[in-house]
């Protein structure tokens, strides 16, 4: 069966009065994975302040909505342009609506999306562990190998201040 | 010997004016690594702008300047604050001045700053062979670990677009 075209999955962007669905989808997302989670109500405060003061770009797909990526861009040293930096901070589909290609749908708008901006980059954390969003970024052309193919793993490393 | 105290090792907040030395390790830290930079001068100009527009904190640390660490900040959906997460975007002390405490006087004053913006997060990335690095971050209460110190390994993915 050949792979579900991406022009066939509606993805939309989220506006400041989505902001209570995709604190639930982020919520469900931390729950999923065994994380903390500051709950629907401060989430959804948050991303409205966010999404209206375009300090975040969410995209959503589906119609629960099933699944949302998150994108937050910066100036770069590297090259020119004040978005010219994407960072993909969260990419999510909801269990029962996985492997239909909602994940890459929402992936290939965000690179889109981030292109639009003017981003030259964009870079990623994800699990060792998720092995069906390894697959996914690295069919996407993104590399966790610096330099080279064969070069040495890059890792992310986090702390609490 | 007993390792060097951070207050033995003055670390600065960069300036505009400081753009020109930032450009120059940024530019040297490349090419130490083989990857390309934009060169001195255009780099220069962006930091100077960066700085300038509190967009980007550069620390410095010694008289050459002999290295520097750079920070980022962004408004989170997990916790309150405009700054509420810190990313620590580089980190390089120059090569014949290692192995002095540089780095971890770097670091832990990029700690303290982001704490004194409100930060309650920091994150990085870095190459899975560069040990001292790696050292220098576990140390200071970093991991690469999701959930738990014997949870997968948090991996950093990125593309050009």
């Amino acid at each position: 069966m050949p792979r579900q075209a991406r022009e066939d999955i509606p993805v939309r962007r989220a506006t400041p009065s989505d902001a209570e669905p995709v604190a639930q989808l982020l919520h469900d997302f931390q729950l999923e994975f065994d994380e903390p989670s500051p709950g629907t109500e401060l989430l959804a405060e948050r991303y409205e302040k966010l999404i209206r003061n375009r300090e975040m770009t969410v995209l959503l797909v589906g119609d629960g909505p099933d699944g949302f990526a998150q994108l937050r861009y910066r100036p770069w040293v590297y090259s020119a342009g004040k978005n010219a930096h994407a960072y993909l901070e969260e990419l999510y589909v909801v269990p029962d609506r996985r492997g239909n290609g909602l994940g890459r749908a929402l992936l290939e708008e965000a690179i889109e999306a981030a292109r639009a901006e003017g981003a030259t980059h964009m870079e990623l954390g994800t699990s060792e562990s998720d092995t069906a969003a390894r697959g996914l970024y690295e069919s996407a052309g993104f590399t966790n190998r610096e330099g080279s193919p064969d070069g040495p793993v890059m890792l992310f490393y986090e702390r609490e201040l």
